[in-house]
């Protein structure tokens, strides 16, 4: 049941986003529903594929796929209205998605019998693939590559599953209130990770 | 027989479509006849990743192979030639592809069970995603997500097909003709759909 | 064995290969190691995909992940005493890869039945596909697309094993220094393919 709301907060929140990227790319109504709908779906449908689930158990997510129509629906009937808080709420749900899907995504490959690369690996996808996919699309370089720290949570996420150290619900709730957590402390302080730039 | 020749004539098209924009880019021979046959076979290969259908089937339609890479090798040896109609005939062409694409993808999708969501995504992929994958390889902003309408005439044929509107071979048939057409109006009046743009 | 070492080598190479490129776009930490992995494991990934092996496979090649990082690291930790000659055997060392790994690709598909199309493509991709991914998540035009000969001798490798010309282990050996030796000849000699450039 809390799953589930987090899972909307996060659908909700992707989204939104990849819908707000295609408008600031002067893309048409039907590239801003395709470009929010793979946001907020395009993480799972690639961690399906590395993992061997079949990918079409995304297409049983029916009340998944009303909420990120509605969401975008929303946006683009009022714009003004949603967008001059997202600076507050948008990073904050975005946080909960991030955090929430990486969690079920490593939780999804552990039940699967994966080794820890392949969990690391889909908690990493199902939390930011979709926005990897949205950038690419959108023809930018992916900020999950390059800003501030995000994936590494995921990763991080996926981690602790892996080796065991979270199992029981609640374990796993405060794994998710702690990367959330970590997440919004990130953009909230513009922790950056090092780079090693090169000259061409 | 009839969907063979329209198959023919959008794998044809299609083809060629990647083919130019690969030559617009100043790619070199190999990434012509990539590019040509990813955008003749890209998106019935993501459809197949995406409804579950084993993606090797790819692989025994050999004679469509045979006729793009015809197509791409005519384009290469003749471009003024095939080049100096293409405004009237290719456009024309690549509106019957989109339209017998994107039939033929939501029928699949049909067949095996799906839902609506899957139908209208397998009919939208087989449809337009080639030239989605083309435009990403030639580092563009895909022309599906920000041109005159063209994913959105796929997904209404997916819609058509997904709630039985339409079921005959006779049905089928028209169906086919009513997206073509749609299509190249769109084209020829330049119909666009609503954008809301956002300065960033 | 021999071919242990060989993959080695090109997992080396490629992981490298991907990890400079984050660099030269100033990606984070987190972006260099994704990118070299992606470049390393990414081609084998897709081919699985399209021939239909269970891409979890990929989990199971814990050792050559290792490998992956400890590249990627070294990088990472010593940029200058390692990129110093670079030019030098980097080049040589993915035509290695390119070559061990096109030819592993189609021994592959060829070992599940798959046709001469299907064969060549798992060569090209296995040999090559990582770097296109690789290229299309740093915004670049992929360089497969467009600069010297390259995916050609992938695909050549293809066709040897596809058509049955090169069957023992001792003439898959020749194949591989043969391929090894047309590339770094290309690489050397600036081989191109022909262009067909059009004004747009």
């Amino acid at each position: 049941m809390t799953w589930d709301v987090l899972t909307i907060i996060g659908t909700f929140a992707f989204a939104i986003s990849g819908a707000i990227v295609a408008m600031e790319e002067e893309y048409d109504l039907f590239g801003i529903y395709v470009l929010g709908m793979i946001t907020a779906f395009g993480g799972g449908a690639i961690r399906n594929l590395l993992i061997d689930v079949p990918v079409s158990t995304l297409w049983e997510q029916g009340e998944f796929f009303t909420i990120a129509i509605l969401s975008i629906t929303a946006i683009v009937l009022f714009p003004q209205n949603l967008l001059r808080y997202w600076p507050i709420w948008g990073n904050l749900f975005d946080a909960i998605g991030l955090s929430a899907f990486a969690i079920q995504g490593a939780l999804y490959a552990v039940g699967m019998g994966h080794p820890l690369s392949a969990v690391v690996m889909a908690a990493v996808l199902t939390g930011s693939g979709g926005g990897l996919v949205r950038d690419v699309l959108a023809q930018r370089k992916p900020t999950l590559l390059r800003n501030e720290v995000y994936g590494v949570w995921a990763a991080l996420a996926g981690m602790f599953i892996a080796l065991n150290i979270v199992q029981s619900p609640a374990q796993i709730f405060i794994l998710f209130l702690f990367i959330t957590v970590l997440r919004i402390l990130s953009y909230k302080y513009s922790w950056y990770l090092p780079k090693r730039t090169m000259k061409r």
